[in-house]
């Protein structure tokens, strides 16, 4: 196993990089209500040459185990490679490196990962239910339901294997992972995090939609048309 | 299609007096929890002379599409024609500006429109339920129930249509399209906002209220009453 | 009716005093999410001299009509007479005032008055249904279930009747006005703010008790005990 | 009974230590939503020896009574006695400071004891319903369901005898006291009050997954793995 010294300096270049987005992500996480305490991690892979492989580095920077959000810094970013070992840093990286690592690896067109316990998402995970698409809010982002990874625990590549094998059936960047909570992923750590904004933000709308009856069902030709709208004509 | 500088000095000024005002008024929508990420806006009408025509100039001020609430400024800002049309502006301006130029086309005495994704009224929207008329705030601000518009996706005029529609018919500022989520209209763009956030404070209550039975009826005419007195004597 | 210049000088000194508390007393409003936009108002009673008749000068002071909780400053605050009319101020009083004159007239003892749509307390308003006692911090600050006064609306002395005639019969410093909201009262405007507060906590909580299924009942006994120690003993 | 001056110097200088560190963990009550106006407090042990018996000094640290959350300072703490009687400190301890003082008395391994009155582990509470254990953080956390204590008052050692009693046949550092609220305890302050932070993210969650159905069960021996491995391996 190589130590960060042993990599190129435009490899260490970039993992500088990454150490401040992905540390700059996580104040994102309580500031949009989504985790508590020292709950929740956001990683994000190296990009070496954007217009190369975006995996040629194997490396992603992840949050240290258990650090609380106010004491978070650049420095204090941890660098794994895609077998979860670390690489760089002072600290254990976060109990949660594992699935991060796995989907890293078995998803390549995938530079973002993140992990929260937010409340209404976690209500559906727990109940195992996948959050219905009655938004079209919903349809935009996720281009259907959100649906629901197998329960699995800490110890082995579980975790990973199932939100691997649960997003690559469905269009959304979010699985909830039974009885767990919601993991989402992006082309970047950035929409990774949006994503684990949006599915909070359904998950709740949803749950409230339906503490006082059923939603009005949305066809699937209009979910398709926001869909494809939403991914290829928003933002700038 | 004129640029703005092709418009006169007069215009120019108040285009950038709007400016200031819309981007100041988008950091009501966080601070009253309306939005998360980059979702919702604000646009307002350019009032040349306010004694004269309000419409004269033809032109409103908007949201750029998909940018973070802590970009905005005056100068990010994006200016249309009634039509829609981008004016002015170095950024696409917001992926609702369809829907808001057919209201200010449709509705002259409407200066300012708001969309947001609020939680609350979004369920009531989800299942296309008005909100119920239960408490004297509502009647005070709403006149009566917040009516449901029709489900209509973005490409075509069909969600301007539904707002302005469903408006004509209702003392409320407020529309929930089916679906989709609340918007609101305003003789300026801080009574827009207003509306906005009464609108899910009203759909909150209502809802709360629901969770566990019935609310108390209010006869129409304390309903009259209580919106006559809130439009023409509330206020300084 | 006299204008405050014809007031005598410590009744001038005290009118200050008030007024800078009742500025600052408003921001718990919004600080604890009892608020949105400009709604809600606190009051308090000017005291001339505590050690006699607290209602000697028979003046008040309250939040002008429809003010941003932003523009909120001393100089702002009205003072108004025992009766409601406007006797000191650059704007409008609260269209609540009447209400709060009416509970100064007619409970001497009550030296601060507060009003909100806190949205909790709303939806039990909405429904006309009083929040049954069932956590010891309810038995501690309202001594037994928060009544429900009736439906009254602004434009004669109902809504300040209603308060003092439910109040009377409760040891409970709120009530819930029928499809309205919470009105509170207190010996001082802090401890009028404090009960505005507990009470939108209760209704929260005991509707989230309900959600799920029924509280336990507490003996009235020791709701007794509980009131008469808090009361007496608790605090500095 | 001893004033402080009559103690040795490096325990004097271990209660300096001891009021910092509570001062600044009750800023972490309101900063997670768990307490309103002055409800909420914090006591942490004083440790004399770390690698001796902890509890050589007897005394521990709490917030003054009704005092607001504003108004915190080292100096503000005051220091009691294992039997709950005020050793130092300018001010009347917490009204629920008996109860403290019989948790450090008969659990020598508790270095730390938070109550709060948070809404959501409050509705559990007077219900009298333990909170479920249906999702992977609070298998982590609690190591099963979080148990509900009997119903008692203040005024004698019932309500400190009732969380002792509760806690020793449970892994969970949380109890909830019947129609009152949660109490959580811990090795040191800081572990309590993140039990006092995590069990009210439990109750929450698993609030609102009850208010749409039932939540999956998890397997008794997958709740003792997570336990056991997040007691161990978790942080740093």
């Amino acid at each position: 196993m190589k130590t960060l010294n042993e990599y190129p300096a435009h490899v260490r270049q970039s993992v500088e990089l990454t150490r401040r987005r992905v540390s700059e992500l996580h104040a994102e996480l309580p500031r949009w209500g989504l985790v508590v305490w020292t709950a929740g991690n956001v990683s994000e892979r190296v990009v070496v040459d954007p217009d190369g492989d975006p995996s040629a580095a194997d490396l992603f920077v992840i949050k240290p185990s258990g650090v609380s959000y106010d004491e978070l810094s650049p420095e204090a970013m941890v660098v794994c490679d895609i077998k979860g070992n670390l690489v760089d840093g002072t600290r254990k990286p976060s109990s949660d490196t594992a699935a991060h690592a796995y989907v890293y690896e078995h998803m390549p067109e995938i530079g973002g990962v993140v992990h929260t316990h937010s409340s209404y998402a976690c209500a559906w995970a727990a109940r195992g239910e996948e959050i219905p698409c009655g938004l079209t809010m919903m349809a935009d982002e996720f281009g259907g339901p959100v649906p629901v990874g197998p329960f699995a625990v800490i110890g082995d590549d579980s975790i990973g294997r199932g939100i691997v094998e649960t997003l690559r059936d469905s269009r959304s960047p979010a699985v909830l992972m039974k009885n767990h909570g919601p993991f989402t992923v992006g082309r970047t750590g950035r929409s990774a995090v949006k994503a684990a904004v949006m599915v909070e933000e359904v998950a709740r709308a949803m749950h409230l939609a339906r503490e006082l009856g059923e939603e009005q069902p949305i066809p699937q030709e209009k979910i398709d048309h926001l869909y494809n709208r939403y991914q290829n004509v928003y933002g700038q």
